[in-house]
């Protein structure tokens, strides 16, 4: 009975692995009326974009605030449209902005989905704390997405 | 003259009697406007979704804050699509949760309507108090949604 | 250029005169890509619908406490879908749901638009006040809305 | 046991009786703490304080708009200071302002007590029904207060 | 280092036990900055408070209205003064207005803790989802306050 | 992958070149999914917008505010519709209302783009800081909205 | 009777003439509850302030955008403890951070005075539309605070 | 002439160096009007916190659930109450919480210092961008707050 429209789940987080392309597949595969929101997953486009666009920069830092700015538009619209925000941790860099997008979505009162490996577990706890859910596995969070949009 | 668009309803509340039913057949003899959003109601997979989905608890406590959680992201969600929220109590179990999404409601400003037997009046009076109306049958229900929604 | 979607005006306020067939008629005529809200105009209706839904009062007190809850099921979901709202004051009736509507809005930060002839000025100073335009026809309106929604 | 601090209680609406000074008393003789905030209640220095302070206008529409916006620098910085509204509905003049700011208080998600007599209350119902409370003398209202506040 | 300043805390729930009074006590023997926030925690006294001030009801559902609506404009006051709002639990009465409240704290984003037997873990699962820490008793409550206060 | 949906962008500002149009061109030819919204440009029709509407005014103060008024029925709407602000300044003319405008969005949190030459730049800082990125012509603009919706 | 507490006044713009000293003689001689907010003064501490602390820059640009940045945590701050904000515009200098704090301010729903002398009045017409006054000298500022805070 | 009352200054992150000393002493030897707010930074009395106060846990994600939980008790609280947030990054761990509550700060509107040394630059580069400064040490930061707050 329930029709509960399209939702808008953005994936934000690592772009070094294949997790949005399996969420991206269980979704389509189970027929979810899912409509997926990502950052720029191209590494070195995102990094340049800044110069790439407004012009170079010899100092890193305002290299980096350039690009970040244009990859900003993106992500703080992206945060603002989602119904349900989904953030993956790598074991691999930093990923500081994932964390950043978590807090910012928390705030927004989004609710918030984390998906990482067992051993991040405490280095991500009060990530882990502001989440409804953590999953391990990008089927996991394609459940969790069935379970919520079911009609 | 208007033309006052679909309106989403949330049906909260209740999940052991036919109430919802009564009001989507309500809704579709009467032509109106209203997409209905409800929550998992089918009681055993809403209770055990937690575990099912992310993997099995030891402790009660922890079962159930796992299946709370991923529930949360379809209620949380729902009640920010919601124009309007209904919410359901019967004479059986607590139903807090039915109370703690007729509060969150309330705080986003979104109108509630409530629907239970005379008897429970003198209990729910802060809940009521909220509401734009108390109403006692899914008939009742559908009734302010004409008004509500008429063109 | 300029594509500017679908506006929503809601039409608030006096329900004894044709003012806002008037605004159908010019908007209609104008082309204008306007969706009009509107209360319950069938002022009867519009009072008996809380003992005609929920039962009877003694009280003339409750008899009103109900049909108003109801009708604002309607209209605090209409002030929050309208993109803009006109108010329309009348020289019968003091019409304080009119400027308890108008404070609403101007609350949420919806643009306002009064209409109310030119005697009412010093009463309604404070509305006014608040107000983006005060007209004094229905025709001013529609070209109020014209020029904003122009492409 | 509980300290519930200093509440701000605003009183808004009619300035042609002596409501306001009873309400004080109350207080002041009860020991409540609560702190007042009122509009300028002398009503020609209110009227006029727009032209006095910046220059005399030919037009009563623009006189009535300079003082309606000297006066909303008062009522909507107190409206926002307020923890709690009360607003007075005389049996003379529209009021419309009181209605706007009772609509205002309430987007705000203040709570509101009004306070008028018993024949205005059709009229009134719209904004008596988005009320906690409807007073009909001012000794009600402290009764209220103290009961809000008690500690 | 930190100054953390006086925090404001709510004490929302039963209001048939001592509860309340232990916090109280473990509080003043920590010496913690906190200042409490209570309702009405005289059963009879807020029962009758809308008609002990506002006039009789012949109605239950008005009587109960009446006194919820006096009582709401203290405690939707406390909850928007409170940081941190502690909701307690006991094994009587449905308490609807505990897990409202809990709602209502929950969409404002003050941060929530529960108090409640572990009998009623299951009952309470969403409720306790929403909140930061669940505690068994009054002991456990303070300690939390003490770690969040401590400078 | 992702579905981005349409995008609304604002475009803010000057209104003496055809830097509109540029943005305009280069996203169809792009493909862009970006819906553009835009104020009156007709310099003439946007001043004299509020003596043509609303009858005329011997004060030059009062025709601008009649003005201003029905200008910002469109704007404020505009703003609250875009998902991203893009705000233009020439070297003519002193465009208060563009930085107005700017600032409008920044408080609601859209992301904001600041187009100009270089030789404005420090008399643009407080705005530019508040940008996540500030284009010298309209190509760059249409560069980062392309980044922006990439699927 | 009203005790309307301390008002923050935030006085924005202009930083090259002796308004803000004007008003502060006026409220101290007035004897207004009054405390005033103010950006930094000293033009040059302002400009360089960001390559002061933080280091030297070899472009303009980000000279500029380190500076804007350290007072933006100062202005952005005072814009959000203000009660009310004055703007004022002078004839030198384009002071587009002045309207922009205007429109921030606007957005925040904070009452608005701007000052000005006359002949900017067709510039600034949008930034004095969305003000609840007008004033041409830093006097009038000090009546209309004085109207505005009167007990 | 500006009294910019006292500021609210939460110190989030790295707790295994004396940066919180160091911004504290130059704050005292400054005489800033500055409150320090923090959050534990006994990193084993965080850690353990939710665990020594509401019973021992078998799963390491559920000790560390608990303690996270107690822990944004205080953390969320001293977020809202700050006027402006200083986020300290360190080159050991990975600091995800630290990423978190800017994110959260950022989308509250709070202004957002950053410190961090240069190789940090790159990995943090959309925390910066959020930022309205970012500081190598805890005097540049002092001289921030210095700026910020003068008189």
């Amino acid at each position: 009975m329930p029709e509960n429209g399209t939702w808008n789940v953005y994936l934000s987080g690592e772009i070094h692995s294949d997790w949005r392309e399996r969420i991206a597949d269980g979704i389509r595969e189970a027929g979810l009326n899912v409509g997926l929101l990502a950052p720029v997953t191209d590494h070195g486009a995102s990094d340049d974009v800044g110069v790439d666009i407004l012009g170079p920069e010899e100092s890193g830092f305002w290299k980096d605030h350039k690009g970040a700015g244009v990859n900003a538009v993106r992500t703080q619209t992206l945060l603002r449209k989602a119904d349900v925000v989904v953030v993956r941790f790598g074991d691999k860099y930093r990923q500081w902005n994932a964390a950043f997008e978590a807090g910012y979505a928390a705030a927004l009162g989004k609710p918030l989905v984390t998906l990482h490996d067992a051993e991040l577990t405490h280095a991500l706890k009060e990530v882990d704390r502001a989440a409804m859910a953590t999953a391990e596995t990008p089927e996991q969070v394609v459940e969790i997405l069935r379970s919520a949009t079911a009609r």
